[in-house]
């Protein structure tokens, strides 16, 4: 590849379009003539504005967002979510529904009831560890909201169509698999995103929320962990971490503008996952860990014959310039995670490299 | 100056060194031969181990800290830990001290007091719109801890000396001249500062935290607002800001080994700000706006006849390549910023503008 880079298919952070990278690497020193670099220059100032204000813009175009949704920038990630999410909106007594499909829902179920609140788990796929999305769920008519994870980065499931909740607005974690495909936002009243899977670096979140949820949120909360603070401030009621919302805007633009869209990002992610699954099924060799129909289009999971070819497998695939394809740490295995910026190309010189090793060892 | 860049005098985000700066640049698309950027690797990854594990080693050497003391790197800068700091310490009645120095130590008091904490505002220069340090405070025997704001941007105020709190534990806002000098840590127990002024970039914020404070921690805070979470994790709870990190860790190892260490980098401080005020005292032109004996190192502020002519001022200064002189919105006038990376040529060439822009205006 070219500059010795490798084949990146890390979990997260992850992969990120080479012309992005070499774009912040050109004008690393003197940011749009600023004389400063990107790093350096006030988030006070109309340089920043643009930058923030253009995320913005191509958020609510590549989601089809209208008035009604806000897009903030935050700090904490989705860990930080999981907390402020019961925080805002689950005052005396309200409750809420949650789905459990894996590690990150299990977490974010665990700080709402940390907090006492009374929520309830009305589905979970962990009698099959957490293999498959559930099915055929009964929400309870008093919950003040739905919240689902979208994608499993872990175990590799992902919504294939998200739940029907009639009215009952969804909050969904979308930190692994959002801007991977249109979809309909009218059913969600908060999606978030930690952006170092899908559209930037560590150290920022997403979060768009829908107008109607603000009039949930406390006053006497403090000022950082209340979504009103930062949709009356345009994400800048502090410092906000400047560069990390600078790549995204840079990757909502590549998405924009290099690829063309929404459309066009779910066929290049669909032919990827396509390519690999079907690698993975003719091999009698690699097996898939997930029901087929829940299969994540993002994060492909898979098992050899024992561990100690799995090790053996990731050693040489590393050596072959493919890196990341561990899987994590508590369900072993490998993974490959094929983010937005993912080229076809690695997928290829992947699935390339698993016949070869078939060959060899199968 | 080389590759068109400017003499940077922002008060955050702020200037880096340069050869920081170039050096990111050189490995942004392969970082440490890893085939991959900076912004691309796992924080789970030995390479990223080796960052934070640097970081944190050299923050110890540089500050002298024993091993009762951990160095964590959280998010939402320092109006997050205004939030963090009563919500950890004060439990159940128990009540601390607050000085306020100005904007800062305001929000700090403001966020306590949010949370309904029966805090104490032991002493104010509010009386004279901030202008100095107070002196001879008295502060409450029960106190759990006395905050103070090291350094105040805003009004170009700075602790001299630290007050004597007869073994209650300091904790201690440093975000805008952490690392300037050498200081004793005995008498702190909690140091933090957003590092985009005088150590790294926006998104992350060091907070120092003494052993013993940790047994004032609740166990049922949320996972992300409790110090444990991140004193037992090495700042690895969930993804950190991993790129942040990286900077301070550059900047830190700047300091030691380019600088010297934090003598040194106090020897240059102390000559940058003795030259900009004795400029400004020499003119009869330009007018300090605080106490000669509080005045701030890291930030010189500064008046002139009238508005007009500190647009101009501020104006022709950056025609002339020196920006971010103009003082912050909610006070007017001049502040020059000349933190850790702001180079003694920087301020040589904002005093010679100064003169020539007096003789043509005085």
């Amino acid at each position: 590849m070219k500059e010795n880079r490798i084949y990146n298919f890390n979990a997260g952070p992850a992969a990120l379009p080479l012309s992005v990278l070499e774009e912040i690497r050109d004008s690393f020193l003197n940011f749009a003539g600023s004389g400063m670099s990107i790093t350096e220059i006030s988030h006070r100032s109309k340089s920043f504005d643009d930058i923030i204000n253009d995320a913005v813009a191509r958020t609510k175009r590549l989601l089809k967002l209208d008035d009604k949704f806000h897009v903030l920038f935050l700090q904490g990630g989705a860990s930080m979510q999981f907390c402020m999410i019961p925080m805002n909106f689950l005052q005396e007594g309200k409750s809420a529904d949650y789905v459990n499909t894996g590690t990150w829902s299990t977490k974010a179920i665990k700080e709402a009831k940390l907090q006492g609140k009374p929520i309830k788990v009305v589905a979970s796929s962990e009698d099959k560890n957490f293999s498959y999305i559930p099915k055929n769920i009964e929400f309870s008519k008093d919950a003040v909201y739905v919240h689902i994870t979208s994608n499993n980065t872990i175990k590799g499931t992902q919504w294939a169509n998200f739940p029907e909740t009639n009215g009952i607005p969804l909050i969904i974690d979308m930190s692994s698999d959002i801007m991977c495909k249109p979809f309909d936002v009218e059913p969600f009243g908060l999606i978030y995103a930690g952006a170092q899977k899908n559209i930037g670096p560590a150290g920022v979140c997403m979060v768009i929320i829908r107008e109607d949820l603000l009039n949930l949120v406390p006053d006497n909360l403090p000022a950082m962990l209340k979504y009103s603070t930062f949709v009356s401030t345009n994400s800048l009621f502090n410092t906000p971490p400047c560069f990390a919302i600078y790549i995204i805007q840079l990757v909502l633009k590549w998405i924009e503008e290099t690829i063309g869209g929404l459309d066009k990002m779910e066929e290049i992610n669909r032919k990827k996952a396509r390519l690999l699954y079907k690698t993975i099924d003719d091999s009698g060799f690699y097996k898939g860990t997930t029901e087929l129909e829940s299969r994540s289009m993002m994060n492909i999971t898979f098992r050899l014959l024992d561990e100690e070819l799995e090790t053996r497998f990731v050693q040489e695939a590393l050596e072959n310039d493919l890196g990341g394809l561990k899987g994590h740490s508590s369900v072993g295995g490998c993974r490959a995670s094929i983010y937005n910026a993912t080229t076809l190309e690695a997928v290829e010189t992947l699935t390339d490299f698993m016949k070869t090793f078939e060959r060899k060892n199968g």
